[in-house]
Formats: C-alpha cells, structure tokens, sequence
C-alpha cells in the first residue's frame, strides 16, 4: 500500500488506474478508522480496481468550540487497518496541502444543509462540501464510499454531485453498529463508561419507534414525540434534535401541513453525552405492500 | 461540427477524446461571438486535438434588473463562426438542463468577486464559478481559453481552479480591440450610433494612462484620476468605476497604505453608455527594467 501526503501523489496514481482502465474506489474518511470504514473499504475492494482511502481531519468543517483539537487521531492503526483491508493508496495531507492559506473557494449546498445538524453546526456543510468536491476531484471521475450514519451528509454529497456534474458515483452502505446497537463512530472514544451505557438509548429508541411504524403507526407528530421521549427517559442524554424527514430533501415531515407518513421517511436524531455529540438515524420506505425498514 | 445540447452528449464526445489521448479545448462562451471569441478558438485549436465551445447565456450570473432578457443571442450565426473556426463540438444547452430546478449547489470566491464588478453585481462571480465548475466537470480535464478583457472573471477562475483542484489548465488571450481601439464584447451591439462613438474613450483613456506610466509616473492615486477625469471628459459616458489594483490578488493599489506602483499592475474600468455597460482594462508589469504593456 502506498501511503502518501501530496495532492500530485494521489493524482498520479489515480492517472495511472484510470489509464489502465481501473476504477477508482474511494473512501473520504477522518481518521480512527473503525469497523465502519472498514466495511466502506469492503464494498470498494470488491468493486473497483484501484481502492484508495484520504485521512484528513478536516478544519473546514468544525465549527469554533467544536471539538477538532480533540477529534481522535491515529495514524499509524488507520494505516495497519487499510493495509488489512488491501486498500492501494492511503493519502494523509497536512492541512496545507488541502487548505494553504490562499484558498478562497467554497462549496455551498443550499436547504439541505439548512436543517438537522446545520441549524446547530452553521458552515459544518460548507467544510464537508468544499473538502469533499476537492477530494473527488484529486481522485478523477470513479466511485466513493460513504456511510449511512451520517445521513445528511450522504444526501447533501450527492446533491453537490448531481449540480456540479462531478464524475463520481456516491455509494452508500449501511451503517456498522455495535452488539448494543450503537452506531459506529470515531467520536465513540470519547464516551466515559458511563455515557457510553446511556448512549445505548439511541438505538434502543430509533427500533422501538420503527417497530411502532411497522406495527401501523403513520403520525409523523406521534413518531417524534415517541423518539423524544425515549430519548429524554436517558437522564445524561441532552436531546439536540429530533426529527422526521423526508430522506431525498431532509424536508421536516412535522411541520404543517402534517400529512400520514409515507414514501422514504428519515427519523434521525442528534443527542450529547458528556462532551460528546453523537448522531443516528434509520429509514424506513413505506409504500402500499408495506413498510421496509433501514437501520 | 457537431451541435449538442445536453450534457451526456459532450460527456460522449468529451470521453471518446481523453480515451484516443486527445486533449480537450473549451472556449466557454454567452455567445453572440465575435473576433474575441474567434481568437480563443483559434487558440485552442493549435494546441488541442478537440475544440469545443459553449454558447449558453447563464441566467445565475445576471442579477435582478440586469440584461438578461436583452443580452444578445444569435445561435445560428455563432454555428457558422464555429465551424469557421474549425471548431469540432458546440454545446449549447437549455437552462434546464444546466440548472435544473432541484440545483442547490453554488461555488463561492471570496476576496476577489467583492472588488470591481463585484461591487456592483453581487451574486454575478457566484453565477461565473459555478457555471464554469460545471461546465469545466462536463468537459472533463484540459485546456480553457479565456479572454483578458474579462480581468476579473479570469482571476476569480484561476482561483477556483486551483482552490478546488480542479484539472485544468486555464489559457488568457490577448483582449481583441475593433480598429478604434473598442474591446471587442457581444455587448457593444447595444450601442447607439452616438454611443458606439462616445465609448472608444474608454481604449484611449487607458492608452494615454499607460503611456504616462511608461513615462514614469509611479502614484496610483494620479493615476486613477487621470483615468477618471479622461473618462469623464465624454459626457454620455457614465463612469461606474474606475480602479488600479494588483492584477493577482485585485486588491487596490489606490486604499492605504498608498505606495509607488511596481509589480503586475491592473488599470480596470467599468462604464455605462445609456443602458449598455462596458468593461475594459489594461495590465502593466513594472519591473526594474521598466513597464511591460498589456493592453
């Protein structure tokens, strides 16, 4: 596996995979890589010629009092876990390879980004959208790899794709979750004992709500009420949003007018322990033979 | 010559070139060409193996009140200029097919698109990158020609193609002047048979301008009024503005601290003639050796 930390580095093995008529795999991770990307790695290896995977933890996209300083780092495991899952390339830049202080150009993903984690993280979207335009465009035209967990940047990505014509098919994969449930995450680490017990409540609660969906429930106002409750039974859990959307435009489905649930519906949820902000979400499709469930 | 209208027709042709190992040359144009535009095609077909060019007048990048609905259009005469030209693919799309309804997606420069035009035209630099972006994404990697009577349009691309990483080259020509001195621009069409006359102040002010500056002036501020005060001497011109700035980075050379002038240096002039707004400039490189001229 080449491990490399230049934009032109990435750029010539990239030329080189698409002259040989390769594929392209990517996987835009930031870093403290765990069995999530992993299966991101997967569905790329078994797709595509020339798998890569970027580790940058990107400024951009952390806003002030964020937690960017205390974002976990871990190169070296990150590197031993690529090479594990035979991707190519691993590319690491500095943040003056991706950001030098010249760089005035931004990506902006307008309504989408104006809802769920953008009311609280203002800018968060311009960072993702502005780096990950970047990566695409350092790897060329190919396939990239994203995790269902972060729902919202999945949709908000592939509506920059879409306008902007980039060469890249977004893939998404279903979220990795924990025995107890809890959706992977980087941020994880930063969980006490304590909280990461209590986190337990956001799985618990988005199948207990899904269970009442497919069992008839069709109220998107009884939905969310259900979820905030839950949630809100969790003494240490400070609810930060609750909501029920339509998965295409992140539309909220609670505000007026309030129609049935139906179509592809979005429950997602962002809640703190601690220090520690942590986001889920599960989909369920519900059409006339039925609801079907994402989770 | 063929004549395209969607995106996945040039995407077809744009593909089959990189495949032969062709490189790609894109003019991109508002059409109504003109000899400006020739020059450019000309360009790009001593150096590239397939020429295109765009004809798409792009609603995002005129505000409210501005000439959209009057801006010329003059599609079958830009065919027979293309063909002339030797031009191997002209796309010319629909709006709808640029920005479809669902767009959400903007591309932002910040610093540069607040000066000059900027000032004037909000949201006009937005509706520029983010069309080009698309339209540089539809074309894949290669050369695009642009012409430096567009200064500040040229320095706003150069900025997002490096920012953004996107792959390619950006190539400025030579401003083409009508015999009078006149930039060449779609707009002088609109020109009144008195106006047309009234607005070759604006190649002489800044030849005169220039010729003080070979002659060693060195203020800023003497030079912009000198601009100013030539300009004013027509009374039908109305001066929108008139700045001296560094050609690079578009800040003004004229704002404090005010210093001699030396390095790559920008004399840049927006003005109106009844409804018709032209824009001109001339550049000058100020080194030991003395100025280099390009007008």
């Amino acid at each position: 596996m080449k491990v490399v930390t230049t934009i032109s580095d990435v750029r010539a093995i990239t030329g080189l995979a698409h002259k040989a008529g390769e594929t392209v795999g990517f996987v835009p991770t930031m870093g403290a890589l765990h069995d999530g990307h992993r299966s991101l790695m997967k569905a790329a290896r078994s797709e595509c010629g020339s798998v890569g995977v970027s580790v940058f933890v990107n400024p951009t996209q952390f806003g002030p009092g964020e937690d960017f300083d205390t974002y976990p780092r871990a190169l070296a495991a990150d590197e031993a876990i690529c090479k594990a899952e035979n991707v190519d390339w691993l590319f690491a830049p500095p943040v003056s390879e991706m950001f030098p202080d010249s760089a005035r150009t931004t990506v902006h993903v307008s309504g989408l980004t104006e809802v769920l984690c953008g009311l609280t993280r203002p800018g968060h979207f311009d960072g993702v959208t502005t780096v990950v335009a970047k990566l695409f465009l350092i790897c060329g035209s190919g396939r990239a790899y994203f995790g269902r967990k972060d729902a919202q940047q999945l949709a908000v990505v592939r509506q920059m794709v879409k306008d902007l014509n980039l060469p890249i098919a977004v893939i998404d994969c279903p979220t990795v979750r924990e025995k107890d449930g809890l959706a992977m995450s980087s941020r994880n680490a930063g969980l006490s004992a304590n909280e990461r017990q209590a986190a337990t409540v956001i799985p618990r609660a988005l199948r207990q709500v899904l269970d009442q969906i497919v069992a008839g429930e069709r109220s998107p106002r009884a939905v969310a009420k259900m979820l905030t409750e839950m949630l809100a039974s969790e003494p240490i859990a400070q609810v930060e949003y609750v909501e029920v959307v339509d998965a295409d435009t992140l539309t909220s489905l609670i505000c007026e007018p309030v129609s049935p649930l139906t179509g592809n519906v979005l429950l997602a949820v962002a809640v703190r322990f601690g220090s520690v902000r942590l986001i889920d979400n599960a989909s369920v499709v519900i059409e006339n033979n039925g609801p079907e469930v994402v989770y």
